[in-house]
Formats: C-alpha cells, structure tokens, sequence
C-alpha cells in the first residue's frame, strides 16, 4: 500500500525536508520543527502524489486514503486528548494546501472544521467562551460556503453575499464593528448563512465531521487548478503537474482573548537582509487577519518599532514568549542556514508554530544575507551564489531617484505620505486603481502605478505590468508586499493616511486629491509617496561602476555585490561576452566584466547620421559601380565605428557580424517618405516607388537577407571586411591589441559560408599586405536556422567557431514569427501547451535539441570548435544552465545582463558540480 | 602510377562501358565498338578523373600524363602507319570532351590537329587534294583560334572576326559560297587568321603539333566550365565534379569526295519509337555539318525519305555502306538493349564509327521502346521502367491541338509550312526572336514560341522558357532538335520554307509576314505550322481515362502507357495519393489510378461562391456567439463537399486538413475592397480597417494559422469535424465505405495534436451517436515545422499517422521564404551553391535528415504510424524515391502527377533491389 499520509506531531514527524516533493513546503516545515523540538499543533500531510491521482483519475481519491487520514486523526486525538466531532470534547482542524513552493495567497484552506450545531456547544464550553465559540462557528460556516460549496458573488458586480447578510445584521443592530455582534448575532448570522447556501448552492451544509473534512480535502486539490493559481505558476514557471499537498492540522486559536495572539515574522530583514529579528503581530486574532491585511499589524520588537511611542511591540507586551521566539529563530536559522520565514500563534499564553518556509527577500537582502552567511561561517561560498537568484541583479540595478530631485520634492511638499519600504527601488508613473487598467494602460506604452486599498491574487498580472504597486493597507508580509518582492517591483505597502475611493478614482490625502491618470511617484526603499514625477537616476551598483559618481566604498551595495560576483568569477566554466553594437555600450560591459563581445550588428551602424544616406544609395544603384561608389562613402564610417570598439575591448575578442537586415529595412515605406527621399536623392518618384515595391517581401523574416546579401552583392561583405581589418591594424599600430571574428549570419549551407570567408579572407590579406602587420582574425558562422545545426559537421569545415542566433533559430524552428505570436503564444503559455514562452527562455525539447546536434557535430569536425550564443536567450539564467550544460564556451547578452548571465554561469557549475558528486 | 589514358583500336580497347564514369560516354562507346569488331578511327581516352585534378590543381596536369599520352599516340601511329607531326606522313587528330552523360554541344572540339604550314603540303599529297588540305587548315586554324586561343566577337554587337574575314574575302572575290574559294584564297585566309590572332591574342599560332595537342586538352577541360556547360548540367542535374574525359582519336574525312560522307542514326525513330533505322547523312561533309545544322541533311532510308522524290537515300547512294549500317544497328543494339544514337563517317567508300551512345527520345518514344523491348525479349520489365524517365510522362500529357479547330485552320490556309516534327505536342504563343525576349515575355506571364534560324547552346535558358520552338535550318539531330526533345519541349526543326530575319524581327513565309509578338501554332507531332492561334486539348491518354471521349483499343499511346504502368504498379510499394480539394480533382486523380487523398485543403472550399461572405462575418465576429452563429452558416457547405469527395473515393482513404491559412487571407486588404465589405456587411469602415489592421501579420508564413487557429478558436475544429462526420455517415449510410483521415497542420508540440484531437474526438463521437453508426476514422498531424520532426517521438503518442508537408518544412528549415526567395534562389543554384531548387526537389542533406529523424523518431513510438509526405516534392520523382528510401508509406501529388509518381516509385523500389542483390 502506497503511504499517503505523513504524521507530525508529538517528538518526532514521519516526513521531514528530504520529501519536500512529497509533502510540500509546508508539510515538511512542520515535520523539521517537530523533529526540531519546536512546539507544533499536531496533524497530517496528504501528499502531493494524491493531488495527481486525484487529477488521473477523475476527481476521485485512491482508494486506501481514507484508511490512512482515520489512522492520523486517531493519533491527533491521542495527543491532543480531543475527538473530532465529539460534542464534549471536540477536536477541530485546519486544512491547508501545501505546495512544492511557496504559492502565497493562491490556493484555498479551510478553518475550524469539525464545528457543527453539538461541537460549537462543546467548544463553548470547553474554552468557556460562548462568543468565541460561536465566531469560529460563523467564520467555519463562512469559509466552507465559499471554498468548498463555492458559494462566491455571481457576477463583478455583486459584493460577497455573506458579507452582505452581516452587513445587514450590523445595520439592523446599528453596530459598526464586528466584534460588537453578540452570540445572539452570531448564531442567527450562522443560520442565514445556511439558508443561504441551501437556497443558492441546493445542499444541507455538512453537519458531520469527516464529510466536512473529505470536501475541503477535495477543495484544496481543486484550488490548485483556479485562475489565479494558474496565473501564478505561469509567472514563476511553476510546472502544473507538480500539484499540492493538504496539511490537516490541530486548530490553536489565537483570537481566544488578550493573552492570546498571532503573528509572521522573518529570521532577518526581508528588505535590506540586516541580521536582525523582523516580524508583525497583532493580539487576539487568526493568523488570515495578518496576512490578508485587514488590520495593520504591529513591529515584533522595539528596534522595529523606532521612536513610534503609540505602538506597542511584541518584545514589550510578552517578554517570555518574544524569548521563546528568538530562540526559534535562532534553531530554525542553524538548521535551514537560510532566512526564513515563519508563522505563530500564541494560544493562551502558549505558542505555538504554525510555518516555517526559505523566506522571500529583496535584491539588496538576499545579496547581503548571502554574503553575510558565507562571512559568519553558516555556508559556503558556492551555496551562497545559490542562494542568489540571477533575476535579482536586476532589482540591484534598478533605478532610484535622483537625489537631487527627491530633495527639491521634499522642500516643495511633494511628499504626501509614508508607507512600508515593501519593495525597493524608485518608479514614477500614472495611478490607475485596479489591475485591469494597468494592465490595459501599459500595453499601450503608459507607465503606471497600480493604488489599491489592498491586492489580492487576482491583480498579479496587473501588479506585473504596473511600474510600481501602492496600498493603504497590509504590513510588510501583505499580498501585495510578498508578491511584489518577488516580482521585484517597486512597493510602498500600508500607507494608511491614503483615502483611496475606488468609485470615484480619486486618492484623498491631507487635503488633496490625486486622480487616476496624475502622475505620483513612490520610493520602495523608504516607503515615501510623492505627488508628480520625480526624475530618476542609476542604482548605487551603477553608480560605482559606469557614472564613476559613487566610490566603491561608499556603498555596502556595491561591496556585497563585487564580492558575491568574485565568487561567480571563480567557479563558472561558461564565458561571458556581450552584445554591443558602438563603443559606449562596450564600456558599459566591459565596466560589468564581459570578457569580449560575442556579437556587433554592424547595420545598426548603418543608421546613424547620414550613414543611411549612403546605404540608400548603394541600395538604388544600378548596377555594381554604383554601388561600390556608395559603399566607398560608407567605409571610413564603419572604420571608425570598429576603431572605437576595439580600442575599448583593448585586446578582448570582438564577433563582428556582416549585413544582415533585408535591405528594405533601410528604405522609407510611406508614399510621403519615399517622395521626400526622391527629392533628396533627385530619383524619380516612380523609380524609387518602384524599387521600394521591388524589395517588399512576403516574409521578410525567411528573405533576401543574412549573408544571401553578401553572396549576391559580395562588394557589402568587401567593404565591411576592410573597414574591419583597417580598423584593426590602425589601432595595433597603436599597441593595442585586437582580435576580430567575423561572423557571417544566416548560413544554411556550407557553400555559403565559404563563398563569403572566401572574400573576406582576400580582403584580409590585402590589408594586412597593405600595413604590414598580422591581424589574429577568426572567421566563423552563425547557427540560426535547421538547416545549420542539421549539417553543422559540414559547416564546422570552414568555421572556426560557431555562435548560436536563438532568436532566429526559435522563429525558424518552431515556424513562428516572433512579431505575430503575440496572437497566440500568451493563450499558449497560459493553457499550459507551452510550459514557458520559448523567446524568453530556450525551448530545451525543440530548439534545445537543434543546438545540442549543431554542437556535437560541429566538434565531431572540429574539437576545439569555439561554441557561443548571443541570441536573447543568452541573458536569461535558465537559458544560460541549458548553455553550459550542452557545452558552449560562451554567452553573450546585452551589458546590463553581463552580471546576471555571470552569476547564472556560476550556478549551472555548481549544479553540475552537485549531480556528478551524487553520482 | 595511376593509368589516366586509355587506348581504343585495333581489335581490342583498353576500356569499356563498365569504365564509363572515368571514360566518359563517348570513350566508352568506342571502346565498346572496338570491342563488338566494329571499325573505328584508332585513339585514346584521357580519363575525367585527369580533368577533376586538372581543377584542383589549378590548371595544371597531373605528373605522368605527357608520358602517357606520347605513348598512345605511337599506338596510334603504329596502327595507321602515319606519324603526328611529320611532314610527309602526317597523322591529324580530333580532340573532343566526353563526360559520364551527354551534353551535346555544351563543350569544345578541335578537328584536324597536327596541322602546320609543312604537315599541310604532306597531306595534300598524300590525299592528292591541295584544295581539301587547306580547306582542312583554314578550318582547324579558324576552331583552334577560336577554342584554345579564345578569338572570340569581343562584344555582342561583333560578329564572329573569322567569318568576317572570309566574307571580306568572298565579296573581293565576287563569290557567293565557300566552295568557290580557291587554293590560294584558302591560303591566304589562313595567313590572314594568324595575323588577326597575333594581333588580338597576342600569340603566334603553334606550329608544334604537340604544343597544339596540349592546348586543345587544356581548352576541352576549361570548357566543362563555360556558361553554358554549367547551365546544362544546373538544367539537368549534372553535378559540377563529374567532369568530362578528353578523347583524342585519329581524323577520318567526310569530306574527301562523293564517295565520302558522314551521317547521325538512331537505331530507332527517335521521335514515335518504331523500330525501324532511322537517319541523316550528307555527301562530302564534315559530321559537324550535320549536327550544327548549317546544312539539312538527308534521309537515311527509302522509308523515311517517302514520297519526296528529289531527294536521294544513303540507302539508295551507298547501299553497300547502307547494309554496312545496319549491321552495326544489330550489333549495338543487341549489345546495348536500348536504343542507339550513332555517328559515322564514310571515307573514300569505307564505313568508320565515331560514336555511339544511349540515344535521346521522345516521351512516346521511351513508352514505345520500352514496352516493345520487353515483347522483342530484350529486356524485362523492370529494365523497361528504368528506361522511362517519370518526367517523361509530362510530355505524353501534353496538349495537342483540338481537332476541329485544326481543320479548320488547315481549310482557313493558316498553315503556312511544315518543317520536322522534333518535338512532340503542340504549342501556341507570340513569336520571340531570341532567348532573352523569350525569358523576358514569360517572366511576365506571356506564352511565346521561340523562333531561330538554328539554336545554339546559348538558347537553352530561352528554349526552357518558351511553349515551343520553331526553327528554319537543321534536322532531326540539331542542336534545337535534341534539346527540345530532352527538355520535353513542342518542338518544329528545319522549316526551310520560313526566311526569318532577326534585324527586321520577322518572318517572310509565302508572301506573309509574321512579326514579333504575333501568335503562331506549331505542331511537334506533325511539324505543322499555323498563322494565328489554335485551341489545344488534352493528349489521347487525358481523352482515354479524363474526357472518356477516346477508346482505350484505338490509342497505342494508350496501350504503351498501360502497360507500363500495370508493371509499375507491380513493382512499387510506395502507395500514391493525389492531392485534391474537390470532387472533379478527386475523380482525375482517380482516373490515374490514385489510392487515395493524401492532402485535402479546406480553405480552398471556404472561397467558393458566397461561403467566402459567411467566413469573414466569423473572422469579424466579436464574440464566440458570433463566430458559431457565422460556421453554422458553413457547416452545410463544407458537409456538402465532404459528401462529394467521399462519394468519389468510394471507400478510398480521405486525408483532410484542417482550416490552415491565416484569417487575413480571407478579408479584403485596400481602402476599396475594405469598403465594398463595409457596405454589404453593414460594419462600420474603421471598425473593419481596423479589424484588417490588427490581422496583419509581418511574417504570415510563420503566424497565427495552422493549429493555432483551432487551438485559439476551437470552435472552427469544431465545425470542421462536424462536417466531415456527418458527410461520412451520410455517405455510409447509402452504403458507400468512407475512410476519412483528419490531419491537424503546423503542429509542433504533442500538446497542440492532443488539444485539437480532443475537439474532433468529441465530435466525432456525438454525430456518430447521432447517427448510430461507427465511422472508422484516424487523426494525425502535419509535420511540416523542424520543431514536429525533432519531437516526433512526443507527437506519435497522439498521432496516428504523419505526413509531411515538405513545402513549410523546406521554408523553415532552410529559413527561406519562398515568395521571396526569388531574389536570390536562382542564383544561388547558378553558382553550385544549391546543387538543386529545394523547393522542386527535397533538399535530402538538410530537410530530408530531419524527415528521416521524423519517421524514425515517430516510428519508435509507434511502429505502424503510417507516414506519407504532401507537399508538392511527393510528385518530383528524385524526392519520390527519397521517401521510398526513408521508408515513407505513401506520396501524394497533384492528380496530373499520379502516374509519374507511380512511375518514380516503381524505380525507387527496383533500384533498391539492385542496390540489395549488389551486397
């Protein structure tokens, strides 16, 4: 019989991390702080493997399950000295999803179940407290209509009807507050709420027990197909067969009166990832009211709590159990040798642990709890660049505002509130109140920040298009500060003095109103909000390394940052080159440590100036004079051009592709343009109208471009190929050292290549003739269509190395045009035909398997074949592992991603590492 | 020491047929004549494998030729008691090219060699003919000048310099004709020659007999790579790297006297296939008179010259030589087993062979030697099949004139000539007068009959592009006539009767005057000429099976065509299918035999009549609503076509393809046309430009079409399987089997396959509930994209059979688009960097490895996945025997294509039969 159902409880849990898959995250924390001595209501874990049955087979659960949850709730009782569904002495249980990862918010759980019209007498008595008893019992009612017997609002314009019925109670008794309701309320409240699900959903509610639990068991597993759980994995490329486990837990109340509490809290700062205890809490209430932010929670300790004289913090109020806490803390830090965060309540004076789970960080945390944790001898080097995802960097470099701006902001009483700093970083946009207009606003070009009282799951992909996130409500473990986090999107979470009135779009604070569309601006590093649009400016990192404004030592940041990336540095295999296609954007990468450029576009050249001038005139020429007339005027152009970047590169290897656009792109389209192009040009309109139309392309993608152009005009390759090796012999007369490698695009066939290595090499030696000097060129392809990773054996005869164009060879090799997916691909990702858009990140199965033909052939011809990508992929870390793991030399990505693709290389090392030594 | 020459005389050559690949064609069939006891002019073969060194070496010869070659030319000298270069005694050579296949005309030849100023006056007096022996000299001056030395008309508008000389000579003389030119005008030419190639090449003539020998060698190899060699062999496939042998053999004179002559044959007429000897001659002439065409020549027998009494056989002039002839006929072709193409040279009474090869014939032609071999018992059946090239049976589809509509113009006097019927057919079209007219008027789209006095090699570009050929000069074995029968092209030779004038671009015939873009008609089964245009119906096979208005007992073409087929369908394993949208095709392809519908489009179906209006009210739909409301108009359409086509395939398996152009093929796309659809569909203009805008895609080729569709909007799927369900069991209900095959396009991920296969399941299964009855049905996929190869395994779990779509597949794979490839195609084949058109013919390197990665890939899954291929490759028979190499179940083509399909597959499987019985 396969086990199920995994205990913890008592001295030792059945599960630990080791079944993680298995139990999920939750179920495993709960069975490692058992196993740890940390006090835990007891319970059980249905595993994740049942989720998959129960979706294999239909919706039905395997047979033998519910022999193995009897057997747990047995031992429950046992410990716990209750029974569930016993009217004396009843047992009640929480039943929550578990994932494999964190999926904060997405999936449903369920609350105080066992409660029924003979148990809820019985907890009154047993806790003597008829009010208290009879709030679960609302709540229970509540939940369990909603989750399980799906009794939701029936359109967008209908509120929660349950809601509503306590909303009409309130009025009726003309009290405002929940708690003002009396145990009459409640119970009458209970009763509507019953006639209300037998009226709408057509069922009794389920008075016994174990058929209340076998429908939230049932429930969870289907919360793991909602929308907003679908949406969730997608954004995080979470694979939807991985599935949920249930976690069946004892219920400990933390809202059973003043000595009683709940709380979150994290083993350091989630924000700047400073070593100190972090945490909320708030007395006498359920752990949902923390997390969903309906109340703002109060700081867990007196550094937290600052000079702020009306608050009180945990620390103050019970000492002992603040004690006990740090003391988890430490145990659970020594254990994991991670962050974490966790979740507890105090039971009448007694805590108890709910969660422990790796806790979400910013950037700036992670880098210094990483960098941090190797110094203070907790892990080593190579787990801490493991603990850094690459995405991060991008949170690192993430702008701030100008200081200068901020300041006069300051002085002119732009500042109009303060919120939590919930995700660093500085964004200024237009407000829009929910997550469909930032959505719609973005996708035409706006820039937006999204200002809701709080968010729910449903606004992800609102939050993701916004440029920032603003709420009035939820601490810094709210919704919207964990998912925000995450995404690395800029937050200011509950900023209570906003008045934000939904109805009217309009935010209303000390005396004035901003409207959807003004402008504000919102600083996640120290949670200010400003009224219109506050310049901003590079992040501290680019500070220190490109505008040369910042000295290093001036920022921990940066600090943190160069030692971690000293790190990458010593353990990454996977070379890493950039794409630029003029000096300056060289310098900014060689300033982030590429070690070459790994593709130049010279067309890009081509447009600058009145360079296009010239290009136009090579294109309208007759005949061959005429165009080498015109590529004449282009030469020394594009000689200074590779000047300036070899001088910056001084020495480092330089991938110069020839021409590659078709050459309508250099053409005007519009009747207008291409009148105003006849009168500088002094063609005839009709000539001129006529080329243009004589270069159109059905697909311009699969056209007459790549080297097709250097083959049937070889004068563009000649031209380009001397204004290289002139360039390069000018600046080696200089001392500088230059190594070129010209890249011919688009080759199907070695035929090709070779006619076009053909020109370049006689143009090489005529000038290296000419100077009198030795260039150490390579001359090598791109593989960026089948046909090129297909017959890369007989490719690598002429080429000496290859570089993998993804973009293409994606486009090409799943027939689809990168411009027009648009109409598709999203609808694709989000029904799960593709696990991930394959122009983000390689598509291992199709595209993957091309490249990984392209290189074993390309070396069963050529061993030292020097292998590299410089598609976009080559900036993506999950595309980077795939890289290193098929044995290319190299990666090339824009400058910004020259760190980030670093560090990537240095994990997928680590990896490889990891699974031979298991092996 | 490698042997690079091989001798050929006396009783036994060193060489023969088997070494034909280092011999070249026309060394080994004289060595093979020598060999069968047939007298011929004594000489040597320089190998082909000499000419592949000579270019790798950059022109120059291997080590140890000269040695060899002096060493054959003693044989030769010991053989015919003269000796190369002596003055009294003096031994002449012809040099002529000779590669594996015949490429008649493409390369050089220098006769007479081994003149000089003295050899000369020996052979005057050895010949007793002073006047033959300078005739002799100025001829081999004016060839060497012009072929070794390359004196060639420096400009299009010079004419040739050497006739120009002799022109000035004959108008000082006041003579008409080169026979009238005396000793001294023949002497003073030769001097006058010299003196021209000293002063425009820069060289003295060689007097040294071997120095002449070695330049005519060099020339004879640097022709294989004249433009005009290059561009037969790119016409006909002939790789660049065969090269051509050189042989070098012992003059002979047709030239000498009456009882000299030379002549062409064929063993049998080359033109109907009948087995009777067929061919041309001409007293006292030089074989290059006959085949340049400068001359017409004569009949070579009482029954081909008929009814002209004012001319005279060879058979009647030379009976003795005549029997002589007919000897050798047998001989060879009980020898060969297939028809011969002979030349011959009669001196001073005595019968030389020159040359025997394979002789090229009409398509009628093949089917007549073919079938009539295998009754004779000179060949099997398979040997027949081989004997037939597929493409042949293009021809014998092709059009005649109709009729009624000849007799009517023969009664009207619009035949105006009747020249040789060369190439059979009939063609109507504008007269051109040159090949680069004719290329020009086809490009856009006109139909032109190409009208020369004699075509060259250079025509061949112009000759392709034509509907027909009609020249004044030349016979059956010219240069136009030989081509026009291998390119498969209608084709009139010799109409003496037309004075055509290429300055005044006209033909003067009987009074008449055609011009430059006026229609004739010509007949290539008749050698009719017409003034004006005649209407062409279909060929008597069409008549026989198509129109049905031709009995099978009185067409012989018919009963040839049969035949042969009967034993190809034998022979192949390949099963064939057509290609067919609608019944009318479906019942054409059936006509031919086809076993099925490989390829069933139904957006063809969606433009007929007014379905085109209900498509685009779904396209325009804003809603799911909409669109379902818009495809229930469909439904009874495309069901009525289903129940058509099924009804014809009478129990014949149907493949049918789901919707797969993208939807802005269906909506109209200027400001005109979108406003006419505004009006009649009542939508607002800028609603329907914008809808037209937003459809736009930048790159269709590679859009939103395909699965795409149908996975985005399933409700089209959805549609289409309805029709194809209730269709089949309408049609099986009246007791008519049907075997429908739904074929899901542009797959490339099993996810896309098992979301569409879902739909159409469901489908099928409700209507065959509805309908009580079980349709047997399978689903299967398009593999058409790289992606759907490389993942085929993935795919087969859904799939239930694969058929490749080679036409997207080559796009893709190759990246290149194939409107637009235009542009740099053509070119790419000119210069050997495609071997061939991967469009017309399967690249097997690139696209063929995937296919094959594709059918093992599929097959590993799932061992009986039937595999067929439908794109337009399935009827080119070098791709159709690439599929019956890789294992393919099926090909399908268009229903014109069947038999040819058929025919191709039949020599797929005996060639590998023969590959097989070789191990």
């Amino acid at each position: 019989m396969t086990k199920y159902v995994y205990y913890f409880g008592g001295k030792k849990a059945e599960g630990s991390s080791k079944l993680k898959n298995l139990l999920g995250g939750k179920g495993a924390g709960l069975a490692d702080m058992v196993n740890l001595g940390i006090p835990v209501p007891p319970g059980f874990t249905i595993t994740t493997e049942v989720c998959t049955l129960y979706y294999n087979s239909g919706m039905k659960f395997p047979e033998g399950l519910k022999e193995q949850v009897i057997e747990n709730i047995k031992r429950v009782e046992k410990e716990m000295g209750a029974v569930f569904g016993d009217p004396n002495n009843p047992l009640l249980f929480s039943v929550r999803s578990g994932a494999r990862v964190s999926m904060p918010g997405m999936m449903d759980t369920v609350l105080n179940l066992g409660l029924n019209e003979k148990t809820v007498k019985g907890l009154a008595k047993k806790t003597n407290n008829e009010r208290f008893a009879y709030d679960c019992y609302r709540r229970f009612v509540q939940m369990y209509g909603d989750v399980v017997l799906g009794l939701k609002p029936q359109s967008k314009d209908e509120t929660d009807p349950f809601e509503d019925i306590i909303e009409a109670k309130k009025k009726e008794r003309k009290i405002r507050l929940d708690m003002d309701l009396t145990v009459e309320d409640l119970k009458d409240l209970v009763k509507k709420f019953k006639a209300l699900i037998k009226k709408r959903v057509g069922v009794e509610f389920p008075e016994d027990p174990y058929e209340q639990l076998w429908g939230a068991i049932g429930a969870v597993f289907k919360s793991w197909n909602n929308d907003r759980a679908i949406a969730y994995r997608e954004l995080n490329n979470i694979p939807n067969d991985w599935g949920t486990a249930v976690n069946v837990q004892c219920m400990v109340f933390g809202n059973m009166g003043e000595d009683c509490g709940t709380g979150v809290a994290f083993t350091r700062d989630p924000a700047t990832g400073e070593n100190h205890f972090y945490g909320e809490y708030l007395l006498n209430a359920q752990g949902e009211d923390v997390v969903a932010g309906i109340r703002t929670p109060l700081p867990i300790n007196k550094k937290q709590k600052g000079d702020k004289k009306d608050v009180k913090s945990l620390e103050e109020v019970m000492p002992d159990i603040y004690k006990q806490l740090l003391k988890v803390r430490d145990i659970l830090e020594k254990n994991y040798k991670d962050m974490q965060d966790i979740e507890f309540t105090i039971q009448n004076n007694k805590l108890w642990m709910l969660q422990t789970r790796t806790g979400k960080r910013t950037a700036f945390a992670a880098f210094k709890i990483a960098v941090d944790m190797v110094k203070e001898g907790l892990i080593k080097k190579e787990d801490a660049l493991m603990r850094v995802e690459p995405d991060m960097l991008n949170q690192l470099l993430r702008p701030i505002f100008d200081p200068k701006e901020k300041d006069k902001a300051l002085k002119s009483g732009q500042m109009i509130a303060r919120g939590l700093n919930a995700g660093p970083g500085a964004a200024t946009g237009k407000v829009v109140f929910n997550a469909e207009d930032a959505e719609a606003w973005a996708a035409r070009g706006e820039k937006v920040i999204l200002v809701r009282i709080e968010t729910s799951p449903e606004d992800i992909r609102g939050m993701n298009a916004a440029q920032g996130i603003l709420t009035s409500r939820g601490g810094m473990t709210s919704h919207a500060a964990l998912v925000a986090r995450q995404m690395g999107k800029v937050c200011v979470a509950g900023c209570g003095d906003l008045d934000i009135d939904y109805k009217k779009k309009a935010i209303f604070v000390k005396g004035k109103t901003i409207k959807e569309g003004d402008f504000i601006s919102i600083d996640g590093t120290t949670g200010e909000v400003f009224i219109g649009e506050i310049k901003t400016i590079p992040s501290e990192i680019l500070r220190v390394l490109i505008d040369k404004t910042l000295k290093p030592e001036k920022s921990q940041v940066y600090q943190d940052f160069a030692l971690l990336m000293s790190w990458a540095d010593e353990v990454r295999r996977l070379g890493i080159r950039t794409n630029a296609d003029e000096p300056k954007q060289a310098s900014i990468a060689v300033a982030f440590g590429a070690e070459g450029i790994g593709l130049c576009r010279t067309e890009h050249m081509f447009f600058e100036g009145n360079r296009i001038d010239a290009v136009r005139e090579m294109i309208l020429a007759d005949d061959l004079e005429g165009r080498k007339k015109a590529l004449k005027k282009l030469l020394p152009m594009q000689k200074k051009d590779f000047i300036g970047i070899f001088k910056v590169m001084n020495g480092l290897p330089v991938t110069i592709r020839t021409l590659d656009p078709p050459l309508h792109e250099f053409l005007p389209h519009t009747e207008k343009e291409i009148k105003a192009l006849a009168e500088t040009t002094k063609i005839p309109y009709d000539k001129l109208s006529a080329k243009v139309a004589s270069l159109h392309e059905a697909n311009p993608m699969l056209g007459h471009r790549g080297c097709r152009l250097g083959i049937v005009y070889p004068e563009i390759t000649e031209m380009q190929a001397q204004a290289i090796f002139e360039a390069a012999c000018e600046v080696k007369k200089k001392g500088i050292d230059v190594k070129p490698e010209i890249m011919i695009p688009l080759v199907g066939d070695v035929a090709e290549l070779a006619k076009q290595k053909e020109v370049v090499v006689g143009v090489a030696n005529a000038v290296m003739k000419k100077y009198g000097m030795e260039i150490d060129y390579k001359i090598g392809t791109m593989i960026e269509i089948p046909r090129a990773a297909i017959t890369a054996d007989e490719i690598a005869k002429e080429a000496e190395f290859f570089s993998f164009g993804t973009n293409d060879l994606t486009q090409t090799t799943l027939g689809m045009s990168r411009d027009d997916a648009g109409k598709f691909l999203r609808f694709y990702v989000e029904n799960g035909i593709y696990p991930y858009d394959p122009f983000q990140r390689i598509d291992e199965e199709g595209v993957g398997k091309l490249m990984k033909m392209g290189v074993d052939l390309g070396r069963k011809t050529r061993k030292n074949l020097k292998i590299g990508i410089c598609g976009e992929h080559g900036g993506e870390p999950n595309s980077v592992e795939f890289c290193h793991r098929i044995g290319l030399d190299y990666v090339s990505c824009s400058p910004y991603r020259v760190t980030l693709a670093k560090l990537a290389a240095a994990r997928a090392a680590i990896k490889e590492k990891a699974g031979k030594s298991k092996k």
